[in-house]
């Protein structure tokens, strides 16, 4: 049995990653950590935990992973930063939840977290958890940085496409739409039920953190750097992100070119569906690991229209953590995913 | 023209408030008050306003109203006790859509309010704004304790039947369910989208302060003094009040009974819809100041149920508010409420 | 592997019991039916399904289902008993998820669900699948007659406290809110979304099919025949059932009296949560096989209201029937429901 | 008093312009029109019309409008074009919120809406009824082609872009979301709340009925033909359209500039908010005939995007109808819109 431990264990993420692993065959969860929770029952903090599982969460030190392999971290962004380095010091291997470690640039962390980094001397030994596209560096990496939501959704249908070389990198629009939970737990009143409910609002347009994510790690995969606009939107749904994408074709196409590609990139991809001719829809990958990707070409105008959807707490969050976790510990990719 | 004022108009009460005083033919809005908001602009608070109604928040003094002929308050309860001897005083008129002035006993107030009462002194010169009912003390009224929203949901339904002595005063129980709209903005963690999505929960099991100006003006309207339970509910919804009410029968009645009745309190009443046969539903009253009215008698177990709905903001708030200055100041009562 | 079948893996409770299957380590889902869907891939009726259950829906006969030790039934309540006949002759144990079953008396039957009883002579070997109450007769069964959603609701708080005589047996209310999931795949106007949205409705005021069912077992269960209202309500949500339960105390009761009778029934079972302090909120068992119950005892008024919550799609169909097969079959009660 | 009719009074655009009708203080509901709902009360299909508006739903003859001024028609496109030539014919004029008049070329009518025209010889006639552009010929009109919900939150913000030259023609990209009452009353399983509530899907994509119509009309409005993608999604919200939409720069603009050309063509326009700062919100238009125009400007990658927001059902449809007749019989274009 592999041990882990949670930090961050109160919010959305991390009541995620706990129903996950209570699911899962080969994980033993050793112990559980947050801040101002730091006494708590779980079950006193999520009720539905009640009779499930009987932890009581601590304030952390690095002393208290001793016994753990792997450590899972789904703190706000900014604060793994500052407890990643000992724990690596500890021999242990990480996946953060957060930003702290997409970035290896950061004067772009900088900008876009509105931080100083203060840990820029592991930075290196951050590999970024996209399994599609990272699998082999993923299996022996002590650190994971597990992707945003937004760019799990964007990054994984757009790749493919600029690394054929099929659309063009410059004029790309992506429009994505995501659930309440991606914003963890709010006490703004803007997240409130009567501001969100029966409304919708674009947010942080051009300045999102998620955006240099997008940029650098479509760079980094597909060797091309894109130009591009990305606007989240936030929605009267709890769960999901839909991102809608538009991108000038270079070349003449056809859906069968398409659909060959995403067969040549994620044909053996257990988590990854694409088709021609289904639209996706947020509530089928609802509570499951699964991108779902669309498409439609238009050669009249050379445009192509690429659709996806996600989970936002599961393959935007604590699935695709799952998933690096079943790579780095020799587990079955799909296990505790079904 | 009527020169009105709003005191706590930068919450949600205040807001539809105004939204109906916009469209009312024989008001003028003269000067509109808040706490924190104080000199902002009404559209930086609510842009909905914006080209509408352009007018600045300010901090109330009595000076400041020295030009209104009546002054609504849509503070949060416990805050119109401090400021209404001072606008009585005065010389205006005054509707309180709190809780301040509907409850006579300020021991009971002191009980459910957690507070100590400090205007027990006008208390008497308080009438409580439920025109279907006291609509002549309305017409001169100084001060009017406008009614709580659950209880206009139940008070409305129940107050004949009791009167007229065909059901039990003991064993009632009335289940009510609430929007959101009701708890006013809020910035606390329960109140979020996603905590209250997809979700239901009953609470302020017993002790919700509505809880007693259901019993006392039941009592007043009726000549006897119930004895019943009260469960309030939050639901996944922004605006309305259902209730479901259950009581025992003390005769052999029948539906046409029961539509008599009704038709004897109600027949005249611009606002009340009843009906043996259409069960209400939140969607036909929403946006409107109506109470729509509904029941099944079940002869065999002498039981009946009556089910009523109503929009939480407008009868339950801001448009029996409106109902009531127009008996105070003589328009038609349902000027402002098409 | 015991091998099981599903008849009527097209609707939304079949679909919920297929996800619970899959995850369960001691099922082989042997073959799947469906009426109009006949001939297409499960996947093309569920999308979610995509990659994880690969299998084409067929027209349902007695031979096709010669090798598995089990059959589900997930029709529209009617269909069954034409068919149930035919499974027990050829040997098979059966768990039917609709209303055929689960009223002995065909008069009963015949009245709330408006058709002819086709299979009586098979009734008596139906066993009512609350597994809290009738575990032995489940463990041996032919014939499962698995609870309906309102019924698990409102049986399981009540029962205990009817039996030990604490409260009336008249004058109880039940005030039950269900997600529209209850209602199956619907293409009527009223299950619409704009029209359930931002809405509520009471509906089958005391003619519910569900309410002879939560009269007759609760009177089998207690030994005592309760009078009682049950109105349903439809909300917007898709998944949950609330149920607020108004009934008169017997006698001078305590909160802790109330706890020992449900640890009493319950302390044991392992899907019951219940408690004095917490109040139970769909969202705590949204996808899980809990019910959680608490309650408020109000001495002065000698009432208690008591509120359950149960996710209607799991433990009101769906996940009681896996805790059914669990039993039948040896497997530990909690497999395939954590 | 100006006499109207209504024929479609049984839908949800033909509802919503009866509720603003109730309000106009200048018209006279005349006549109401309805097919399968022909014979029944108005209170009938929608109970909230109950004691407001007293009218029974007739079936529609070109003699019944003898004593019209106006008439609207709020039916499914196809139908409006079978008796419009009538009214015209009898001297009408005629507001129809469909889409039989919005496009001339009667080949893009037959390829988007798959169906003959059949009353191509009127089409001349009809005016496209945007007022922020097309005022002077709305005044004397006999036939209004309403706008589309779609195309009026996308070509009210591109069109003064387009015309002034600071927006490249080609590579638009439009991101609607829509609520679902734009699509009408449905009997339809996709738009069942179990399968809208907690997701999103695109649709239509490339093929929906109004992509022509915003492509003519803004060719027609600012003598530039756009080369463009539009994407439709369904939210699970009532209300309300959402339009992203991202355009490379031909010019180095500032924001200064956009507002100036905003201010250029609506600076007095009633119902056009715009901002270069505030992000437009569904909420802020919900009821409202506004639609809410904000950008951003992004220099370094020469793109713009601009957000917009109406309420599909006012702004979108019933709103624009009413400001439409407004300007054709002379009343102030606000009235009965406040």
């Amino acid at each position: 049995m592999t041990s882990v431990s949670v930090v961050g264990a109160s919010g959305y993420s991390g009541a995620e990653l706990l129903k996950l692993l209570i699911r899962h065959s080969g994980v033993r969860i050793d112990r559980l950590f947050a801040n101002t929770s730091a006494g708590k029952k779980l079950a006193d903090v999520f009720p539905t935990f009640n009779k499930t599982l009987d932890v009581t969460l601590e304030l952390y030190s690095v002393k208290s992973i001793s016994k753990s392999d792997l450590v899972f971290i789904a703190l706000p962004s900014g604060e793994a930063m500052n407890i990643v380095p000992g724990m690596l010091a500890a021999g242990k291997r990480v996946i953060d939840l957060g930003g702290d470690f997409r970035l290896q640039d950061t004067s772009l962390y900088e900008k876009y977290y509105k931080r100083t980094h203060s840990a820029a001397q592991i930075l290196k030994r951050a590999v970024y958890g996209l399994p599609e596209w990272n699998y082999s560096q993923i299996k022996s990496a002590a650190l994971i940085a597990n992707p945003g939501c937004y760019p799990t959704s964007a990054i994984l249908p757009l790749a493919p496409l600029l690394k054929e070389g099929i659309i063009e990198s410059t004029g790309i629009a992506i429009s994505s739409l995501s659930g309440v939970s991606g914003a963890g737990k709010s006490t703004s009143l803007e997240m409130s039920f009567a501001e969100v409910n029966e409304s919708v609002r674009a947010y942080k347009v051009g300045v999102h953190q998620h955006f240099p994510e997008i940029c650098t790690i479509l760079t980094a995969l597909s060797g091309t750097t894109p130009s591009l606009s990305f606007v989240p939107h936030l929605l009267p749904i709890t769960r999901g992100i839909y991102s809608t994408i538009y991108a000038n074709l270079r070349k003449d196409v056809t859906a069968e070119t398409v659909c060959a590609i995403y067969d040549k990139y994620y044909g053996k991809a257990p988590f990854v569906r694409f088709s021609s001719t289904t639209i996706p829809e947020i509530k089928n990958v609802s509570y499951t690991n699964y991108i779902d990707i669309g498409f439609r070409v238009n050669q009249e105008d050379k445009q192509i229209v690429v659709l996806s959807a996600i989970d936002n707490l599961v393959k935007g969050a604590a699935g695709q953590a799952i998933q690096n976790m079943n790579i780095m510990f020799g587990f079955d990719e799909k296990e505790g995913l079904k």
